[in-house]
């Protein structure tokens, strides 16, 4: 089949999902045109996963430091120079925006750097330069990503109040920061500018931190980061947020008080960008309908209409950059008819790299479960780490793992295993066969995977 | 069954195996009595794998400010308190023996300090105090452990050449250390003293450093160690290393070549102390039967002679300390009636914790042998720790994983989610499967299951 002859897929966005689709697609033998109207990599690399690790892993020493330093183990001081941190994240980034094109390029997928201004049967309109290419394809790969939500008296001005991207690219820690928002995004953020100096305080209107986690696993994020002196409180609703007269951030919260801080970070919320003029009439639907908090709604093989699929963040299924990726190999496999059941990835891990760091497979202990879990506190490496809070806690059903979570030192770098785990709906007798190397970290999963089963209050 | 009417377990030892020895035999309903002549936790918890890991955990901060500072991205200057670092450890040593000692207590262990001192037909004489005790067993666990080896001319004479205990108890770093041994222990204290500010040499006699592992991670060690500033050399012979009249530590190579240096460790090896009174006489028999340097020979239940086992180091079979958990669960196990089967523990990972951290599990690739492998430098984590050497290697056969290595930054804690791939001896359709949380060094990991096959050279 030559090129003229393949099936024509049409990739929009080359974030994690619309890079994969397409260089999966191209493998498979369709002809492929990626759309992407900035940068390659998506939020993920470049507004996102990225960027925060490169300031979490920057300025560890700085974390390290601090833990033995409050058992009087080890002084010092540790010094970021955060604008040289930001020159060699350009350095990494540009680096990694070239090594994509040059992959696609080889793979022969033609990237079109342009805006999708519109859909018609069969045919993108994508804006580039003033005028618009009219671009045929058989399938079509939404992959648009999300942006990030406001309220009224909440949003982003571009002055002292921002939005996640300004504030990643900081070259200079402000004195203080109101981060407005206890997910992962706010709580990795709050840990990095706690780093750099900054006084950081943190709010979100729900009624514990890292709402989305195990309530004792928002307990822990609460009093760790307390510990570490950042002032970060659950359940506070925010009147308004705004840039003052002399250019400081001014949040009044509900009851009246009102904080000011040098800059002020909205991270409440992603919604995706559903307004693509044809789209609803090509029979694409979208879930949670209203202003500005949509999703595109996909059925069991990602497709929102026929030979139109979404996936990534703009689907609403799984906001993380991994299940974008799995996502966007399966739709492209889809459409090249090398898969024909349904999208079934098995557990999609979530990972917290801040302080503390959190990782979630699976299951989420409910009252009434059979649960067995163990302390970091009696790992001797979370001891030699001064660095001891948190636990991991299994959720049984049936005698299998069907979730796993750790909240603790080094409890990131648990997840691909806890995924294994939990893929596999391990048994009892299964935890007990595996030998696992000592000392570790994973020592505190394998105490709770052996642990006493009790039901969960 | 009450407990005279058990039957009567004995355990010499209590490191990792006899500890888990005791404790999972006094579960199985046995009378057990548990025989130590110092401290409970063996070499791991006294001198091993939890004091280096302590002082390398502690310390850590030197390194992360050291990766960055070399990027000039943080400065600064960390000063561990060598002497505050140790009395924390003995505090934390003493808590876990206090910890030991209760669980023994509460699982009903009877715990006996003494010197096994000889053995006869179901009786073990243990010399306490001046007196000896005599212990009948029906069943006996030896799990005598390790002794460092030394040669003529090569001996620690407890003034400047010393063995691994006393290293691990300096409260002051010395000025300049020689190391002889490029196994794990020299590797992870040379980076433990470098961190401190040590000028370290280590030689080797074996061609190359960590030679138990594969070639090519040897060669990311060698580098890594002299990038940091360690003078490491492999294919060095030692003609002899004594403490001079200055008090100073002087190494005479075989060319000729005189290194001096304020202390000197001796790490070449272990061996089992096997010089028990009786214990040849009960039928046990012994591997590489050569002075100092046997090793207590077992059947595949562990069994030297009938009722009497061998667990641990002191079997030679893995020297490290999970391997001697796994063994004393089983032999205890198998005295209780509750195990008939050989012991078939699937893979015992290696973990290396200094710089660089290895991990390695299953078949260490052979020429010949099909591989896949991929570089640490394209993972963005490894990118922003700037500590990129190294890579993954997966030795396959017969398309199943039979092997896993990582030699780089944060290997060591992949080693237990290598262990579950290779001990399930995992198709490449699982590894595609299986979502990796993004991003993570477990990445590199992925990229290596995924990598293009080939054959090793």
């Amino acid at each position: 089949m030559t090129s003229s002859q393949a099936k024509r897929l049409v990739v929009v966005g080359a974030g994690p999902g619309g890079y994969d689709a397409a260089l999966t697609g191209a493998a498979a033998g369709l002809a492929v045109t990626l759309v992407e109207r900035g940068k390659l990599g998506g939020t993920c690399l470049n507004w996102g996963c990225i960027p925060t690790k490169h300031l979490l892993a920057t300025t560890q020493a700085v974390a390290a430091l601090a833990d033995q330093a409050k058992q009087k183990l080890v002084a010092g001081e540790v010094r970021p120079d955060l604008a040289a941190i930001q020159a060699k994240k350009k350095k990494l980034l540009s680096a990694t925006h070239s090594a994509m094109a040059k992959r696609l390029e080889a793979a022969g997928v033609r990237l079109v750097t342009g805006n999708l201004a519109g859909l018609e049967q069969n045919v993108a309109h994508v804006a580039a330069g003033g005028k618009t290419e009219d671009i045929p394809f058989d399938a079509l790969i939404l992959a648009l990503g999300s942006r990030a939500a406001a309220f009224p008296g909440v949003k982003p001005d571009g002055k002292a109040v921002l939005g996640v991207a300004p504030v990643l690219d900081f070259t200079e820690a402000p004195e203080s920061l109101i981060i407005i928002g206890g997910g992962a995004i706010g709580i990795e953020i709050s840990e990095i500018y706690h780093r750099l100096g900054t006084k950081v305080t943190l709010v979100d209107a729900a009624p514990r931190l890292a709402p989305a986690e195990d309530p004792d696993v928002s307990k822990v994020v609460a009093q760790v980061m307390r510990r570490n002196g950042i002032d970060a409180r659950a359940g506070v609703k925010v009147e308004s947020l705004v840039t003052d007269e002399d250019g400081l951030a001014r949040m009044t919260l509900a009851g009246g008080e009102v904080v000011t801080a040098a800059k002020a970070l909205v991270a409440i919320g992603r919604f995706a960008p559903t307004a693509v003029p044809g789209l609803a009439e090509l029979g694409a639907t979208f879930a949670n309908p209203s202003p500005n908090r949509a999703f595109i709604a996909t059925d069991e093989t990602l497709q929102t209409a026929p030979g139109i699929y979404a996936v990534g963040d703009c689907n609403g299924r799984v906001l993380l950059a991994h299940a974008a990726s799995s996502q966007g190999t399966y739709a492209a496999r889809h459409a090249a008819g090398l898969e024909s059941g349904p999208y079934a990835p098995g557990p999609i891990p979530g990972c917290y790299y801040g302080a503390p760091e959190i990782m979630r497979v699976g299951a989420i202990a409910q009252p009434g479960d059979t649960v067995s879990e163990a302390p970091f506190v009696a790992n001797p490496m979370a001891q030699a780490y001064a660095d001891t809070a948190g636990f991991a806690r299994v959720t049984w059903k049936d005698g299998k793992v069907a979730g796993l979570t750790a909240v603790g030192h080094g409890a990131s770098a648990m997840g691909t295993l806890a995924t294994a785990i939990v893929a596999q709906s391990w048994t009892r007798a299964q935890c007990e066969a595996l030998v696992f190397p000592h000392p570790g970290l994973d020592e505190t999963l394998r105490a709770a995977l052996l642990g006493e089963m009790k039901t969960k209050d």
